[in-house]
């Protein structure tokens, strides 16, 4: 890896500390801009389209038209992987509306800007263990665990959104409603919240989407609420499902989460992260935070086909 | 006013096309910033410590300790103006987190970026008219009307969120909830959202205050709902009641809008801007848009506030 990162902006590649955009940019002013978490492993990023497809819909849903085409965004990616010589990385891909004339009115005329930033990331699953990095993150270039251990969650008061006031489904830099709830772990040190939506039912984690088991099925919050539809999230449904596990999506109270056998969570850096507890109390198993049985088999078969489409099962 | 305007970014005044923040600024990433849209009357911003209070307020409710004083952001205010020898302006004056490690988790220890953009922008209320800026805006940095006449607001479908979700009295830079709504009004038109709460009640515009009067009272939605204070708003109610107009801040039907004598909206940069037609109907008046006359009178009296406080009324 070079000394200084470099990042991808506008077309160009340039020093990590030399990436910026005009203040006046509306990803900055506005926060109007979709983004994408990837991972890259063994130098190509996991599941694509998947991922090209989500940040297609989610500047549909903001009226975004780019105009740029996903093999364009992916090479933008591919050429910021190689100037970094990363084979296992975070990768943030984000497509603003740019620099328009007048305020808040989005023109439908768009010069966007786009942002590749890539650091190095270890493997979640296999080997990486503790570390100081509570939120999946390499942090200011360093090397770093990808989570500092099983996760205690905890309900927070903010709430999601209504789809009726921002759409769950699109990842854009308006985030501030998963930093609202971050600030409340501060009291507890929880490291991800468990939010809830208006009406009182689980939703999922500032940055990650919730799975729990009871006993008789694997269970998730349903698609019909507001949650981000999570590329990991649909790959651990896909694995459990191949296995024979009974996938359930529906609407869940935060108790039925409270009570549950075991505990998960999804996102692209994290991968599979087990919970430790909730609300304090301990998440199934035996209370020291061990991943339970079906944690445990789930986050080894999402290693697996990591291992099989990515490093050709070499490691295996 | 200089070839070319300069912004003060991070404390060092600098031209307009090189004023930029980091792609990692959180105020980027995550639209993790707190902002003020103020004005300029005669080379001094309107009703500063009221807009400074209301910074103060976002920045505590998004947990952002920035340890500015007060003072130090007027005085980067007061230098972006001088330095573009701007009397009348238009002014925005951000602080976003700035960089952190990690990734979502605002940390406690923040070193803040602090963005002051000035544009010219006319008076509101007493000579502008016409114009092509529908958006209260100067646009690329040159001279343009207010506002492109009385305004067609339209109900959206994109409601404003609650409180739970995202506080309505801070304004930061998580704004895609208005460019949600202002993207629907593409189909019709009209010149701003009539925006309503989670339950249905009127709310505000994507970026106004909305008020209007059934003949026995100025009325404008009570700030016990998600509603933005609008320092003009505030402005507008003092001038009100100082002249014995009864004003009534309460919950309203979107239909109690549509059969108003009068409505009118407000913001720093439109200042008092008649309201025309409501979802495609008249709004009160004779229908051709011109200003009712309780509208007509606030108006006045805020231009005479304004002359008084900013040109020792030499204008009058």
């Amino acid at each position: 890896m070079p000394d200084e990162l470099q990042y991808h902006v506008d077309g160009d590649l340039v020093p990590a500390d030399e990436a910026t955009v005009s203040v006046e940019d509306r990803g900055f002013a506005y926060g109007d801009a979709a983004f994408e978490t990837l991972r890259a492993y063994g130098g190509e990023v996991f599941r694509w389209d998947a991922h090209a497809d989500r940040l297609a819909d989610a500047c549909e849903t903001i009226g975004l038209d780019h105009g740029l085409a996903a093999a364009d965004l992916k090479a933008r990616i591919d050429e910021t992987l190689a100037a970094n010589d990363l084979a296992d990385a975070y990768v943030k891909c984000s497509i603003t509306r740019g620099v328009q004339p007048g305020t808040l009115d989005p023109k439908p005329d768009v010069d966007p800007t786009v942002v590749v930033i890539a650091k190095p990331l270890p493997r979640g699953g296999l080997g990486a263990e503790g570390g100081d990095s509570g939120d999946g993150d390499s942090g200011d270039g360093g090397w770093a665990a990808v989570y500092d251990g099983p996760a205690a969650i905890q309900t927070t008061k903010t709430r999601k959104p209504s789809p009726r006031a921002l759409p769950a489904d699109a990842k854009t830099h308006n985030y501030l409603n998963g930093i609202l709830a971050r600030l409340e772990l501060r009291v507890t040190g929880a490291d991800e919240a468990l939010m809830l939506d208006p009406e009182g039912n689980v939703a999922e984690g500032a940055t990650s989407n919730l799975f729990f088991s009871d006993g008789t099925a694997l269970k998730t919050p349903s698609l019909d609420g507001p949650i981000l539809p999570g590329i990991t999230r649909a790959t651990v449904i896909e694995i459990a499902e191949g296995e024979g596990i009974p996938v359930e999506e529906g609407t869940y109270a935060p108790d039925e989460v409270r009570e549950a056998n075991e505990v998960f969570l999804t996102n692209s850096t994290w991968e599979v992260r087990p919970v430790a507890t909730v609300d304090g109390l301990s998440a199934g198993g035996d209370g020291d935070g061990t991943a339970g049985p079906l944690t445990t088999l789930i986050s080894r078969l999402f290693d697996r086909r990591i291992e099989e489409t990515h490093y050709d099962g070499a490691r295996l």
